[in-house]
């Protein structure tokens, strides 16, 4: 029997996935499941896209263009100026998701064996492309107590070495929903050019802003047009993550035409997606103002909660829609599988992403969980009010922590 | 401005897309460009796919399981069932086309420096994935005057080294339309478990076997349940190449644990591909009935026309839609580009793909194209004139061989 390789054995489990069999199982003994474990919204995708679906006049569905349908990128285009992110739709790849733009992007930029700096706890998933590329992941430290900001200018230099190749950002944050202010950027920015690196911005969540703060795009750095490359999807901003449309963006010509060449090999991107994404560009502005103040009360009902349960720590975050938890707990894995396997309260059990896999040393996020506030605001409520029985109930609970935050609460 | 990636700047071009800007410039001059370049057909998709979107009753266009929704994956065993092809839903997974199957199976399987013997000329896009996993492609030769039947088992056990980890078939051949026969992939068995390889088998135009020939998969052979890796797609069955969805198949159960991880990564395959793809299984015998006829009925307008024009040779295949032609030229790349550029023949010209790009050494393929024979009958009477006229003009044409060919025609 032939053997596998190393990156077909070392390709990590997601985190937010690997617990779905003890789901199942807690569905099939008639528990209810809340998901919070996964940025799955619930939030209807708007009707512009799904009618343009289902007023389907094609009688072939063809290979798009392998950029993806020229209509959509000078679409995308315009949107995108609309955000302040100058390009044109020649500087455009349109993706199988961001998931994509991200595995092309590190194969094109990447030797095997260089590093890329990220800031953790970060998406899991980029361990995955970051190893389906070669590519080695320096993580750099952010922490709850500082509400995940990014680390200092410090600690990146003191990570450079002569393989460093790139810093990858993603912002808003997942798993944090941390938000990046113009200062922090300007901060990324001066170190991108000193050590003349690539500078990968994972902005999927750009619409989701709040309490009043704007998104600042790494498109709008000056002097970088070299460095940064974009990474977008239409999964988040209109709730359609099935469709798999992302983007690839970049001014570097040489990048985009290796990226292009990527693309081609894989000769397109969906065209049922790019028909919904195109149509979707016509969303009305209304649709997010409603989808903002939903995702907003989300937030403060789940962070607010959790802040209530003692021994717990979450800072509210004013992006995406994931928030980090600290919880008193001897390990975030083993709770999340016996939340599916061994709890319910009043028929309910949470299901959460242990942050295990949102470190490279999965032992520095023991103690934490990413939470998606992607449920209607009373699952959110009664997400708060099993994790309180749960955390009163788990054997591996820290009763000291439990008893001394109630003290000090 | 940092540098791109080895990988980077040596992913080549699409031989089948390259070509593309020269084909626009042609169509603003008003020359109509007949597209045999790329596996487009322009056979309608089932009815019954195309509605099951237009009828598309959900609200939000969620991810599927990364494997891909259970529903398809059952309906699919079935369908595999029905072609002698065994195998459970849980040795499927779901991909983004063939492409996707073919990048993931070759990281999981397959070393950065192991080789893969491909018997060529073959699917250009193999390259393209094994350099992004860093694999190296071995290539056989198989011969346009044994109409490219499998190399001798000898020619295999003379490549065989230390890295040699696999063997890649395409069956029916993309770019040949050749069909293996039952003793040919005997053959390859016996090569598979003597030197314990994977063997990958790309069997994504199933349906498309003429002449009551009939198709033998690879995954019938006895005692490779360990070995091989099928890959399909439904872009060519049904006609609908811009859905995206393609399978990766094995019995191995570690490599398909490993592949499965590579598709958590990138979430899901798309959702409403699989929509239409789980819809078509349910497509009525007649239609491939039908398009089979069309297909034969275009075949031998392509390949008889183009074997009366003097000093051209080109075996008729028994499957796929897909013809390898020899032309009395000096330079296919060259020769397809003038074409476009420098030559009509009443109002039209002719675009094909180049084989240089189906061979490891370039200079093997140059002077041969692919046909693919997606067009309707007329198209292809008028592509034939078209060739006939160009070769007279073009002034690379070897005069010799056309007068001495024409003398023995």
């Amino acid at each position: 029997m032939p053997s596998i390789s190393t990156k077909g054995r070392q390709m990590p489990p997601s985190p937010i996935r690997k617990l779905v069999p003890f789901a199942e199982a807690a569905k099939q003994r008639g528990t209810k499941v809340i998901h919070l474990n996964i940025g799955q919204p619930d939030i209807a995708t708007p009707e512009v896209a799904l009618n343009a679906i289902r007023h389907l006049d094609r009688t072939v569905i063809e290979y798009s263009h392998s950029a993806g349908y020229e209509s959509y990128r000078r679409g995308l285009a315009t949107y995108y100026a609309k955000h302040g992110i100058h390009v044109t739709h020649e500087q455009i790849i349109v993706t199988n998701g961001g998931s994509e733009a991200l595995l092309f992007g590190m194969m094109a930029c990447f030797e095997p064996g260089d590093e890329v700096i990220i800031p953790e706890p970060y998406y899991a998933n980029y361990n995955s492309f970051a190893l389906a590329a070669g590519v080695t992941v320096v993580p750099v430290r952010s922490t709850i107590q500082d509400g995940f900001a990014l680390p200092p200018i410090s600690a990146f230099e003191a990570l450079i070495t002569p393989r460093t190749k790139g810093i990858l950002i993603c912002n808003p944050g997942n798993p944090t929903g941390y938000l990046y202010s113009k200062a922090e950027l300007e901060r990324l920015r001066e170190i991108v050019l000193k050590h003349d690196l690539f500078l990968f911005a994972d902005e999927v969540y750009r619409e989701f802003c709040y309490d009043g703060a704007s998104h600042v795009s790494a498109m709008t750095l000056d002097g970088l047009d070299q460095h940064v490359v974009l990474v977008d999807s239409v999964s988040k901003r209109y709730s359609m993550c099935g469709a798999r449309v992302g983007a690839f963006i970049t001014r570097n010509a040489e990048l985009y035409a290796s990226v292009l060449r990527f693309a081609q090999a894989r000769l397109s991107p969906p065209t049922f997606g790019q028909i919904a994404s195109e149509a979707a560009l016509a969303t009305p502005d209304n649709y997010f103002t409603d989808v903002i103040g939903e995702y907003v009360a989300r937030r403060n009902i789940l962070v607010d909660g959790l802040n209530t349960i003692p021994g717990v720590t979450c800072p509210k975050p004013k992006g995406a829609f994931y928030c980090v938890a600290e919880l008193p707990i001897d390990d975030a894995d083993r709770f999340c599988q016996w939340l599916l396997e061994s709890f319910s309260h009043e028929g309910h059990t949470v299901m959460m992403a242990p942050c295990s896999g949102f470190y490279t040393d999965p032992a520095t996020g023991r103690q934490q969980v990413r939470l998606a506030y992607v449920l209607e605001q009373p699952l959110l409520l009664k997400a708060v009010d099993c994790l309180r029985a749960a955390l009163a109930q788990y054997p591996g609970t820290d009763k000291a922590a439990l008893a001394s935050a109630s003290l000090v609460g």
